[in-house]
């Protein structure tokens, strides 16, 4: 993908491209379109500078300081200024993927012509996108309404200061931009404003969270088929006439998917010794994960918009040539969408750790307890503990934390909604829950082989079959500390799910 | 509106409908076509009982009792055992309007023909609903996945057992039921788990939580429109451009009403002494609101689909005459969007509060401290607690509460939701709100009063003379605690959102 | 108990006592020392004013207003102003019982002599306690840090405005007083601030709420004991040395109490068949109660502290005549043990829940399935929705609520906790854990009855004759609210704990 | 501290000599009569397996596989095995001073002579402490209740498999042990058990966040007194007088200790400019930090006697010469202790929050605003997100964790605690709270250095020293973000409160 290059409009990035660009090395262009907004915008800031109309950040100060007038031999020292100290950010880093991210939202929304930066600067984001040029950014120190405790970094950077990784390796900001043959940037008037008031950490974040939900949604779906094979359960909770019934689209999404990895399993066979009803965690999986699905689309849908509209205080109206004061800064809709997810995603958790528990009960699965090989095995017991408390974890960071905000800057900053943080913990969960998914599927396969001779559907062979390359059969005690890394790391590979979409042919 | 009729067809129901009949006496209609439906479903599930195939609920016993078979001669006895070994409810009762709404969602699902229901037993439903016989329903004691421990209520009193309301007056259910010219019901084969089986209390009461946030956003919007008058602020945030830049849907909408209702407004004139941009609780009401408004979509959207669905197990396909196992009791889909809303509307509350604040502080207003009409008053000082108090219930009632819940009745029900629950605290926010929402009025016109020979907004005016009618400027101190009550009960009247809309012409 | 008095030195209330008064009719009488002591003070706080020095409250405004003088003719008109303008609560009003126990709190800590209050007006306090005079108090509105938007209600109706009770009828505070056959005081200097500035709301329901987590650790250890009767269960983990062993204190005590209960039971008889272990909810029930019991500890030492001790600022210092602003209205030290111990009773109710789970499950009592006593009926099956669905909104309210609150009084009131709440929502939690452990009960008791002939212990037997004189042993399916409600109404009756500390010879 | 040593006996030990040995590097020597108890447990053990009595993990299985017999010939496969089933942990590994003490704590609780372990196993504890061998244990897995699915990894380490640190660098555990010249060891019946069964990696990491949170306090302690001198502050709560009124502990000795730090300061000094009374977050300091003190009092005894008492199930009663099974591996009331010491410091967290924001605030300083030195300085401004965004964090890490846990092992394991977890978010707490602390003390350095020609007091000129001998005056605007970095490691470092000590004659 590293020859593949999006283009930015500044209307059209969409959330996959987001991905490509920060974790895949795809290249960015910027239309010609755009450049000439940009240079169109950066005019007008000009023009209206000279009628001598107050422009917030531009010949004033920001927040409490709105009430300071800046002078025009004092432009770059002020913008300098402001980037310094705006330097107020925390531990740990952002990731070299998420920064990426990051730059590459900001540098699409600057291309709606609402701030009046510079062109040169905008274009710098590119620059360092396509060089490998990755400020250092720790992700911490903002409350939403724009990350400027954080970007400011990224505006250090530009001018030469602080660090930065190069091609991945991390030296002094002058160091790699050299390295990559680019020059310092100069600030000018308004760039320094332009560079930190943006949402661009907390929605660069959150694009590729939610990207990595919609991944372990396709997760969560496969693994839960190797339960139902594991378990030999019922599958008529996925006839597709009781979903038409009830049309909710992420639960008839779910359970087609999982009748595509099943298509052609064992479970079809008549049996008349399973019971009617599976326990709910099996029976009502489709349903679960089909309205954490319902409830994606909502963050989807919003963090689209996000990344192609200005999130710009004060915003230049290019076409009515005049700038507003406006609150474009509030992120609150899709912050709400992260808390709804981390909720909904605290629901799969919960199924997942049952059907476990579910696999491990001989009641349930007419197998050996705790899936143990032979009578002297103790097997799959205490493992117990580990997933469900990942899940108490989850279910601590499911609670909100986007209402608790101070109010700041001389009273006037009174809302925030932490986008960072909520995104962050989203983050967390999400982690959490791969490695939960990933002990469940521990025990399907274990479950698989001890019925032998068994046909196993589509998509559900593929999965159990790159597994089983890594992970053995369980066939004495050993340390399982280790395959549950290694569980871990195998859904976490893109290759997983692809490869059992090649199987399936959806991909 | 007792005059109205809602006609029901199953598929039809608007959460306007709902209201209508549970609040405003409208009358409900079953379409000839959904009657026929349930005749047809009915000898459906004869004809299968016949083919000796075992049918949960109609020769099975019904959870872990699944795997007990029910003889016919025992279908009248069981059903009624089923009734009232299902009456496991806990205090306080549902409110009348609520029961109302509740008989009304599951007699409109019970028309989709999935049940197999005596019809004689769906109509009881809609003569209850007509003739004002209201069976008494505590309200706790499910916690999801079909409200089974308190639907059994109604049960009971269609087979004359227990109590119930008729026309208001609460009385034993046989006595109502005579009153109101009916004889209790018969139960036969499956009428005890088509009766229980339903989501309908949390999706009845959840329907009347719904239909109050849309008003209380209207009212949100509108304190907002006072407060800004109140506060001699910015416009700006408005401004159209700025959310065509930005388009979510909800901010948009909010920002063009809060227009509508200032239009005309002193606010509107250029004043070089008004500071450049106002608290974020001010500049950013329009966009908390709108993203209040963007998840409350999400909500309506399922919630829809949720009394216009089936959410039957087993579930009768009546075109393929076959019955299927299946998990359609499920909400978690639209009980994650009252989890969301509930912190959404955290939100609003914030910003409310740090608007009251802003509203008693001198710096802000340049009116007195407290707004206080003359200099021995001591005035709005003290209410700070009362309305920050009511804030923190809000946010620990934000708190969710979905996923708490145990595996039950033999490690079979291992999943839920807590949908009554999660409406219920949603509704207790809601009202919370209101307080909060009405002091920040009071705040408001006694700020407008102490700006003498001001203009109102076409909205704003009306508001204003509404809420003044009841409650006079203060002019010494005294009893806030009385005003506090009455501002509350003016703004929970439908009237006072109705007739500002008439005012600015919107209805 | 009418006739018992409990005399009031300002420091040697306990806990015990404020419950005699409040809900058992215990008269108060001030010690003649004390009296002397609030003459003493009153007397300080003139000669300080007259020296000319500001004393809040006294010759100054409150909060904000502290910069404003207050001149020695508009006393009483300052005063009542102050009550009025610190009526600001809102309902529900705060039951009788509390109210009292909010008077006599406040009355006790008056005699330390801090305030400067008239001597008539703290006798006030006795009088309405003494006669029966109950104002009328909305119990929310305060954050804590003193309740003043509450307290005032006091002042209110000792002015003879707003209402109150008399013997347990509503009226107007004038009539109440009038038929009390008291006068309406006449405020003068520091008296508002001396009636509202107190936290002896939170206080004085908090210790009420500590009285029945107290019993409700007493019906916890007896309802468990019933359950390992119901269960057939192990009594090794009660073995006393083990508690040597682990000296946690709670953990010895209700293992002690519990084996006070169960002496004599058939439980002690040697079995084989039983378990080695039983399910934790039963080995470690004297341990989680234990818990509570020490969590409670905390809370008793803090909470008697408060009440006999001064929270007023400014504080008089007699002995060295003077009078010193101070912050000893905080009181996040024991609204710390209420989160504590809403947590800590989260605990007791899972536990609680996961026993009933177990006393309804075969395989653990090897009695009939829901304890049915017959094949065709269902019994205990639904009812594990109702307490699990208690159990939601436990955990749900276990959350904490005490920071979140706002700056306040132009920033100057920057910290809170919300004490009324936090305590208010212990009640709520306290409330459903009766019912779930009644519920409990009811299961324990009717695996007593499905195992016949066996011998229980001394106070169980005891407990099971009370309980089942009230509600008689579930021979058929039946309406189970109803007894839902009435095991709830026997558990919260003082007499159920008070006759088997009897049989048991604990009292 | 290295050559310190710390004798252990099972009964003794403080958790400073925890953190003198898990830190500091003291050695540890197992006293001779301990050593006896060892040897005489593990006979008893033998003496009652010949008696061929069943004993829970000796010769049967443990957990759901309790009914499972273990015969003499499989010893040590069975305790191998039990080892590698038991090793189910997840990522991140616990630090190596935190290692360190779950070993220290481990060995001292098995000298109580409870689990019959082999003496030689106790002591290879000892070894690997005082040889530096720490095995490497991820952190996460286990629900409390023993952290089996962790502890398993120190045995891992002891028969030689698995990583562990030698001397501070990471290697095979195998390796480790032969560089320290120890031979694996050979486990025999009962060990494993032993080694798993235990709660100290809980209570290990818990007594070092315990420690951290009691210098976490003096720091809050001194950074408050330097706010204070920085705000020209008020005094008068720091009246032991008014202390002596309200006798709760931990205030009267922070206002103690704060007197200390600013004893001969120029805030004693009379001023009629200043308000007779300062924000609460300053005026309330010493309460709030002195009910975390309380609180503080409250988990520092229960987590004495958890580290010197026996939590092993079964329990071997020497002196008896029996064996029981018990449930002392509960540890929900010191559990609860750190939630509520969470939610405590919460409160620290916020009132840091609010003094910072009142210290940039030229309205309380009458200093310039944001502490800037120049008027074409920015300074702290955008550093509020900065602190504001980490006290969003501690409020949501403050949510109760505990009592989200699955019934487990065959639902006999229904109870759980998640001890690990919620000591860790607690350490996440403390961590977050010192970089607050860190910033506010940025302010005040700040504040002092703007107030020309002050004496500051005994122990705040010492910290001011330490802090500017590191930060310089903020002059003009600079990358706070370093700054930040160093305020922390300043704060973090033992020398710095220990110098203050030193300067103040506290040690």
């Amino acid at each position: 993908m590293e020859n593949e290059t999006v283009i930015l409009t500044g209307r059209s990035l969409t959330l996959e491209e987001v991905e490509k660009v920060s974790r895949k090395g795809a290249k960015v262009e910027v239309s010609s379109e755009a450049i000439q907004t940009l240079k169109d915008a950066r005019q007008l800031v000009y023009d209206l500078a000279n009628s001598d109309v107050p422009i917030y950040g531009f010949n004033t100060g920001v927040g409490w300081n709105k009430d300071k007038r800046v002078m025009k031999e004092f432009f770059q020292q002020y913008n300098t200024n402001l980037i310094h100290s705006h330097c107020v950010a925390v531990t740990p880093e952002a990731s070299i993927e998420e920064v990426r991210a990051v730059l590459l939202v900001r540098l699409n929304t600057l291309l709606l012509g609402c701030t009046g930066i510079q062109p040169e600067i905008a274009l710098m984001y590119m620059e360092m996108l396509n060089r490998g040029v990755t400020p250092v950014l720790p992700e911490r120190g903002s409350v939403g309404e724009a990350d400027i405790a954080c970007l400011s970094h990224i505006g250090l950077a530009m001018i030469g200061e602080g660090d930065a990784y190069f091609q991945g390796v991390k030296m002094s900001a002058k160091e790699a931009l050299s390295k990559a043959g680019l020059d310092p940037v100069v600030l000018g008037p308004k760039d320094g404003l332009a560079i930190v008031s943006s949402n661009a950490l907390s929605a660069g974040e959150g694009v590729l969270v939610v990207r990595d939900i919609e991944k372990l949604l396709d997760i969560a779906d496969m693994v839960y088929s190797l339960s139902l094979e594991g378990l030999n359960g019922n599958t008529s909770p996925l006839d597709p006439k009781t979903h038409e019934i009830r049309p909710f689209p992420g639960q008839a999404f779910s359970a087609e998917r999982i009748s595509k990895y099943i298509e052609g399993s064992y479970i079809y066979e008549p049996n008349w010794k399973k019971p009617v009803q599976d326990p709910l965690s099996f029976r009502s999986a489709a349903h679960i994960h089909g309205a954490v699905r319902d409830a994606l689309e909502y963050l989807k849908k919003y963090l689209t918009i996000q990344i192609n509209s200005s999130d710009d205080n004060p915003c230049l109206i290019l076409d009515e040539r005049r700038i507003v004061s406006c609150s474009n800064f509030e992120v609150t809709n899709w912050v709400l969408g992260f808390e709804m997810i981390g909720i909904a995603l605290s629901h799969v958790s919960k199924a997942s750790c049952y059907r476990t528990i579910k696999l491990s009960n001989n009641e349930f699965t007419k197998l050996s307890r705790f899936l143990a090989p032979a009578n002297n095995v103790i097997a799959y017991g205490t493992i117990q503990k580990a997933f469900t408390s990942l899940d108490a974890e989850i279910r601590h960071l499911s609670n909100p934390a986007t209402t608790d905000f101070f109010s700041l800057a001389g009273e006037i900053e009174d809302h925030a909604n932490n986008s960072p943080y909520v995104v962050q913990k989203t983050r967390k969960i999400v982690d959490n829950l791969l490695y939960i998914l990933g002990i469940e599927a521990l025990h399907s396969v274990q479950a698989i082989d001890l019925r032998t001779d068994i046909t196993l559907g589509k998509g559900t062979k593929k999965a159990y079959k790159i597994i089983r390359e890594k992970i053995p059969f369980y066939s004495e005690d050993r340390n399982l500390t280790i395959d549950i890394q290694k569980i871990y790391e195998i859904l976490k590979d893109d290759k997983f799910i692809g490869e059992i979409m090649k199987a399936v042919e959806l991909f």
